[in-house]
């Protein structure tokens, strides 16, 4: 008896390569992308860090933020002013900062000197959010919006595109296409944690998936970046899966970083100190030369 | 040793249904809306179906299925005239008729005088499709899209809402509670399979989660539709799940039903023909019978 | 660019049913075993009932649970005096019964004239189990212990293999494979549940996979048995995932059922009262003839 | 309205490190086993390689492969003898050789002196596979196999039991607990992969789990292992997933080695070539002193 078995679709396929994702698609083994964003290089021998908070609280937590883990080695500050939320409920700590936020974000940006990467959620907010971020961020919820995908790519701002927590890679660079579609070259993708049938601790809620990694590169020459702050969520799962993240092959890596993490705004379980992210630093340089690459301060 | 256990968040709990999501929460154990749509009682002991084709190819081909699944005892019409899909590339077939496709089901409605879902994608489109509609579906790649349902809810138009297939029951609630909160009380959830370690055939990506119906009515008063035409993917599973489907207490069920499946613009392995749609209500009815409620003809 | 791609596993393919499971295979769209035991006929029109409670406690129970159980339509009494636990710590309670257990076994079915099914978990207690069990009861844990399965298909029982929770349904049938190799053709497989990334309530480990029942049915001949109990955990999601679980053309339940479900000594959430049992059975006769098919005493 | 939610089991929690797997679980937060296997250091600031073959095919390719593994720095030779499969039936070439293997075995630990681990499949073989093996493997479909590892345990040779791909690690530390309670401190944990939703490339089953690591050293003093050779099944992917792995806090390393991978009998795909590993080692040394400990010929 034979199975009826056609129109495959789980995995990625040779066919997918030429006709569901074309220009995300490596024409080679070697083709990898690179591309330069607010004076750092992506998709080469350099892996750029977005570290900052969860969410831009103040301005004077934002520009303290910014200072501190420039001098650690990020090229790009980190933080939302526009935060999805799976419930309509906020508290008043957990509460967007919005236009206040994105103005806070434009003078740690002039104060120091660093790029800004930040969340944009709606249409509506495009310009607003353009005249200060240096990489629009499309979180992991709205990966698959893609008219939301569609008008930021036309900004012609770099894009980086989260992974849903529940897709895989094949929808994944279908996101990253609808970008590309639009002429933007410079999208970079995020693996930040999946849902998985088992997780370890009540709270964790992701696997960080580092084996996508490897996959991914396989079949695209967009950079790879990881986030392992949202994926493992506990503050000491964080250290040992952001090396494992650059040992992988990450081409970025994206931290939570915060002057007191005990009183962030948002999941206060998560975030590191900046002594933290100053010495995780050190050790992800360390292992960024082990594999031929430079990272942070060793750029120089 | 004591394990740091704060902030729960993978299943739903007490403290959820009373901060995350109060107006989707139960009051009481026997606490379950009912509401009318288009002459249908959704919620109560009646089990309203909705069925048509994937995509509203033509004019033709959606009034003879309106006409068909009404004989048959469907209440609803349902077809997509706006499309989400995984790539940016369409072929000729599989193409979205949009504004012309919405008119289509308005002639439908007119001359079969069946009620009408079909998916909204983009705000910028609500007007057009609520002059038709009688529910707006938002699709399961938009059911964390906050903005979209925001701005649907506020129409006033009944509402169903696709459960993301990589999203849990809490995530589900908090997208109608999105919706509830603007005082939209027609809320409709609709299980359509989920992501899962182990599917069974090549092309299934998705696993009908049955377990999801009394899950939820335990703790939401509002009515759970479940379409297993997408999750099970072939056509020869799409009886037994329906059937399932009803004895596990769905509210509503949504099927792809086509006049020539072979011949459909999307995922023809999937749609049923009319005349199995015909055998599958006459046995939906006698399961609606075994757990004491009316479905299509059984109604009258 | 193309992809290596070689050596597929995931999913059924008709490769593995020449090659990996021939004796499980059908062998035309019509194949389905049927065979008879203890009186019960096994993969055909009848769908045969397995209840009792999850733990042979005393004879007591179980003599009064058989009486109670038959007299509803239950063929097999189902009850464990070997039972498997996850951590080698057992309360004074929740205790294996083993030989004693057995033996009561053996005078319930004296006393009722039931069938009994239990589960044998060590190679050198089948001489003991065969005395008095009309099926052997391979469980989840075991089901990828292969030489288990080996020596209790010698003994020419029938068997029941539950599915693992962890594996897919290529894996399931290689351990029928392995039972029916030895030329036991009574093979029964049972599904119970399996981990998914997304269940609803904190003690629900499992979701039910009914799917698998009409993608099972396609590739194999053997009778496919579903267990709501085990899957679902808590009492109130037994009865409508039951129901589902006839609709999805399930050819035997096994359900649990305690004389005092809140007293009993293994999850006493799980099972059903007699008379939720009795109530049930109604129900699923109910469900069971607009199948087609007979259960309980609808046989007679 | 409340939620009936007692029995917790999906996590570890706090009650489980006391009443489920006391012996496994750290007394304080510094808490790590330390102990010798072969004069190799488990647990401490060594990482010990176990490397070799899927199968112990030949006498000449095991004391070849035993030779080339510890010039590069592995301290452990690993192959097969007894090895499970899925399917009852296996080919010319994917055949155990058993009783032959375990002698090959010994003499390649007599010719060379590494360390020997090895899988045991059945309680009668043990005394066999004692007299070679310096640590016996409980594969993954045995991870609850209870009797077995009882039996494996009594021998009071040191154990590495393998993490069921479907099993949680609160199920993986009640297996270790099963061999801790007959009075066995050498136990050794080893993540080898886990089902998930969404894999990447056809052949790719499993998703290697790197957040177990940081997941499980938080809980239990057990030194954990990895092996990315199984979990990738790609030979490319093996690279970056073993640098993670000890980047991750991987206590011990598996890989698949054989002298001519595309012609090994078992998954041609996955393992690496003598000079790959070679250059692996010099890696993952380099990473090893990143995160301040020893490997390979760093050791000395």
């Amino acid at each position: 008896m034979a199975i009826e078995n056609k129109a495959p679709g789980k995995d990625v396929s040779s066919e997918d390569l030429e006709s569901k994702f074309p220009l995300a698609a490596k024409k080679s083994a070697d083709h990898f992308s690179t591309f330069e964003i607010a004076g750092a290089q992506f998709g080469g021998g350099h892996i750029p860090v977005f570290a900052g908070p969860n969410m831009v609280e103040s301005e004077e937590l934002i520009v303290e933020t910014a200072t501190a883990v420039k001098a650690s080695g990020a090229q790009f500050l980190r933080g939302g002013a526009f935060k999805p939320l799976s419930f309509p409920y906020r508290s008043a700590k957990y509460n967007e900062t919005r236009e206040d936020g994105i103005r806070w974000l434009g003078t740690a940006k002039k104060e120091t000197g660093i790029g800004i990467i930040t969340e944009i959620m709606e249409e509506r907010y495009l310009d607003l959010v353009c005249e200060v971020a240096d990489i629009l961020q499309i979180g992991s919820r709205n990966m698959q919006n893609y008219p939301l995908i569609t008008a930021a790519a036309k900004t012609g701002k770099p894009l980086m595109i989260k992974r849903h927590f529940g897709c895989s890679l094949r929808d994944w660079l279908g996101a990253a296409e609808y970008a590309m579609v639009e002429g933007n070259e410079k999208i970079i993708l995020c693996e930040r944690g999946v849902t998985a049938p088992h997780t370890h601790k009540d709270s964790s809620r992701f696997l960080l998936d580092l084996q996508v990694v490897p996959a991914a590169k396989e079949v695209t020459h967009l950079p790879i970046a990881v986030d392992p702050s949202h994926a493992t969520f506990w503050r000491s799962w964080v250290k040992p899966m952001a090396l494992a993240s650059v040992a992988s092959g990450a081409d970025a890596i994206m931290l939570e970083v915060h002057p007191d993490p005990e009183n962030s705004a948002v999941d206060p379980l998560q975030p590191i100190t900046f002594e933290a992210f100053e010495d995780l630093m050190v050790s992800m340089e360390g292992i960024a030369q082990v594999v031929d690459r430079t990272m942070g301060r060793t750029l120089s």
